[in-house]
């Protein structure tokens, strides 16, 4: 069974669910959120911009970084947990972006989706684009580099999700706005002093033995195999690894919101498995991907946007 | 390709990597500790008993409380995050025992058991008993019932965990230790005030569509269609359904550690999906599993056990 239809692009959140409709009260149990017991229209209907990734501590950074960058008022250095009666997510508004924090791993990003596509839906939001700033391990590039995500694809280098829906599998297209990663391209030459570059995403359900480590705690293969292995990613035209994108995209596509996937690369995993940089260089990567979404999102406030200067841009990172 | 080899019980924890001896330093990154940067057999040397689950704050709250069973001095309010400087996972020690957590989803625990194995190797721990504490939907039995798993099963119920290694797919075995659990259903005789039962765990990679869920953003079945498959699940011996199970069983018995899953059911899911119990009804739920787990732990040491009083166990929660 495959599913491919559902994108829509802008318009209305879609709910794919015939039940939701009939149930009294929605407990969004992994958010602390619920429709009897918040406004969820109030609180959260005008939300523009959904950004998500990994950290709760870089998803506070993010939102406080977005209160600069939109001129808010106040410092935004107190901004509060909406999230703050559960520690599964973390999740901060400010203006029309909303960040939120969805852990590692596919399982652990669908549980925050499924609640936040059904948040967006009773609060009647529209028009939603939804970004997924995140680390990953870069391919053939080097450390520091920005991957805008065309397509993401599995462990095979295919552009599938396979969803397990009462234990028979369901194949789903991966396919992300080909539109937005243009637009997000184009926004990374104002932001010139790191390399963007658009290329595939190679999602896997294993940090050490799925990515071809050598150092996890098991391991049964040799170095030879390994680089293989990577080497044919490459040749299939991805340039980072990461453990969400093939999720986070068959979920948006299906519901009907825009999604882009960009991630730092903190390594290039042709040239090692550790992640060797010092905690300050890892954290100025981490910013790479806010900054970028930050000139992105100025853009499409038609606020003015920073000095233009020539980007280090390119498109397949080769 | 079928492991199933690597169980041995007691002993020193078994590294399944030829590579790992030849490195000169091993950065546990998402656990924010290192072989050069801390001396880990003087922090960690004399752990006997790590517990491990999903969510942080619980893990702290499961030091604490292990903190005043083995009668240690001071409160132990103030038990330090000895990976403070990430918020990828915590990590607290309360005497010899270690509580650490592990976010949702097989990738997650993945990640942190990887880190955590190696640990325990470069620490040269022996004997340990390692143990998930967790959150489960129950099926055909009484919400706040404690399951202690016999075996972890996939969402076709069969005992096994797939995990795929450069693009194929290796088949692993989720036996977990029978006089392990067999020990923890009789501690559960010193806890009487809830049930405790021997059953499958059924292990999924999301919590709603591949658990049965009628309330996610996406649902393509019928009410009948998800009752047909939760009881077929119930009828193979399932008594819940969490999301960690089957890769928490493969690696620790791939090395050497033995290993039991204990997770309290949140709900009966043959009756519904929503989590609706107050918050201190869970609070309270949640606290079953780490009373038993003290319970085993004194009894391990040789502390005085509670008073012992008929408890209301059995052994398939029919």
């Amino acid at each position: 069974m495959t599913e491919t239809t559902g994108y829509s692009g802008g318009g209305p959140v879609l709910i794919k669910n015939p039940h939701l409709d009939s149930m009294e009260e929605d407990i969004l149990y992994h958010l602390d959120l619920g429709t009897r017991t918040h406004n969820l229209p109030a609180m959260f209907g005008d939300i523009k911009f959904v950004c998500v990734g990994g950290s709760p501590n870089r998803m506070k950074a993010f939102a406080q970084f977005m209160h600069k960058e939109l001129g808010l008022e106040g410092s935004g250095e107190d901004v509060a947990d909406i999230c703050a009666g559960t520690d599964r997510y973390a999740m901060y508004r400010t203006g029309p972006v909303l960040s939120i924090s969805h852990g590692m791993g596919i399982p652990s990003i669908s549980i925050m989706l499924h609640e936040l596509i059904k948040l967006l839906h009773h609060a009647k939001c529209r028009d939603v684009t939804i970004i997924r700033i995140g680390t990953s391990g870069g391919l053939g590039i080097k450390a520091g580099s920005v991957v805008i995500t065309d397509t993401a694809v599995d462990a095979s280098f295919q552009p599938r999700f396979e969803q397990v829906v009462l234990g028979d599998v369901v194949v789903r297209s991966t396919d992300l706005d080909r539109e937005l990663a243009e637009e997000l391209l184009a926004c990374s030459k104002e932001v010139p002093d790191f390399p963007t570059l658009i290329g595939h995403t190679m999602c896997t359900y294993d940090f050490y033995e799925g990515q071809g480590r050598l150092d996890g705690a098991l391991c049964s293969f040799s170095s030879e195999k390994k680089l293989e292995y990577l080497k044919r990613a490459h040749k299939a035209g991805v340039r980072n690894i990461e453990m969400e994108s093939t999720a986070f995209a068959a979920m948006c596509r299906l519901c009907g919101l825009r999604a882009a996937v960009v991630c730092v690369a903190l390594l290039d995993r042709l040239e090692g498995d550790q992640i060797r940089a010092p905690r300050e260089v890892l954290r100025e990567y981490q910013q790479r991907p806010q900054r970028l979404i930050a000139a992105f999102i100025r853009r499409r406030l038609g606020l003015r946007p920073l000095p233009a200067t020539e980007g280090t841009t390119d498109r397949h990172g080769l």
